[in-house]
């Protein structure tokens, strides 16, 4: 089951946005700088590469004590006995995939409005990605940014925990957390900085202390 | 479970070779020509389109009788409750393909040599995908032809069933039905053709009058 916790600072992972580390080698130190919950996202390996990484992080994150969640790809997630699946409004529908994974693995679930957030909810969705927030580069296929104001009414339409993702900072991560979300999702914010660790750190702090 | 005959004539979609026509039209055709079963294999959407693709197709091979078998996708093959699962080699490994499907789905995997025909079958493949045996256009990632002589060699090494891939033709899908195959897979052989139909039949004689 989720941990409402693990949502506070949400690594998702991008081999292009990592600055050439190896993303073992990332996630670690990133964890040891606070992140609280790993995401396995691939877009452009096939389904054995997917899968060798994918048990890669299996192994360190189950080290770590952090859960781990695939993107997309339910089979890699069962392959892997993920601890989470998380699928975009282009991936498997919820419903579906539920019946595949059954009740053990919890389901994350994008939206960008208050209508597929409901949806989601009603459809049995464990905690919603909400974004981009602000404006990103990190993801080609986020959309515009929704901005604060939308991330609060999501917020208050459902009683499932929200994370809010897209540019994330330092500064407006407590604002997230003001807005009403249960913490950020990150990728270029922690993967792309210089010190890893430094950038969790600060990060990890500004969704406690908001 | 997999009928041995419904190996005899084996259909692999791929739409950018279906000559503009839609694929539910394409393979509606060919089944009323003689194929036995039939592989969705889409490489380039995301899930949910190959999630919409397959249903469809399901809807019209369960009317049609045929087994319907998903190319590299474990989620997919189940999201839909495909009779069966193709696994290439950078495809999930068959072992922990088998761990998530269990033993209702039968599985294929695509093999090269005598050796890798080996572990499939150890492994417990259903049935195996040998190829490519003569030079095709159809599949960029289909590697050298291996040849009748390999084609036949794989067949004396395993006791589960082989589909002969790879250049099929008229002429040579007899070649391999004597050569030991129980049938033959193919994707332009039928889909490229403009009378699909005539084509499917032409096969279909070929691999029972061999």
């Amino acid at each position: 089951m989720l941990n409402r916790n693990s949502l506070l600072l949400y690594l998702c992972t991008d081999r292009a946005l990592s600055a050439g580390r190896s993303l073992l080698e990332a996630v670690a130190v990133a964890a040891a700088g606070g992140v609280t919950m790993v995401q396995i996202r691939e877009k452009e390996v096939v389904s054995r590469e997917f899968y060798k990484l994918a048990l890669e992080l299996r192994v360190l994150t189950r080290c770590l004590g952090l859960p781990l969640v695939v993107n997309d790809r339910v089979d890699i997630a069962l392959a892997v006995r993920a601890e989470g699946l998380h699928l975009g409004q282009t991936d498997l529908p919820l419903s579906i995939a539920r019946e595949i994974v059954g009740r053990d693995m919890f389901i994350g679930v994008s939206v960008g409005t208050v209508e597929e957030a409901r949806v989601a909810q009603r459809d049995g969705a464990d905690y919603l990605g909400v974004g981009a927030v602000f404006p990103t580069g990190s993801k080609s296929d986020a959309g515009e940014a929704i901005g604060l104001e939308r991330l609060q009414e999501i917020c208050g339409a459902v009683t499932i925990p929200v994370v809010g993702i897209g540019g994330v900072n330092v500064l407006n991560a407590a604002q997230m957390r003001r807005a009403g979300a249960a913490g950020v999702a990150v990728i270029s914010a922690i993967l792309s900085q210089p010190d890893i660790k430094a950038a969790a750190e600060a990060l990890s702090q500004a969704v406690r202390d908001f």
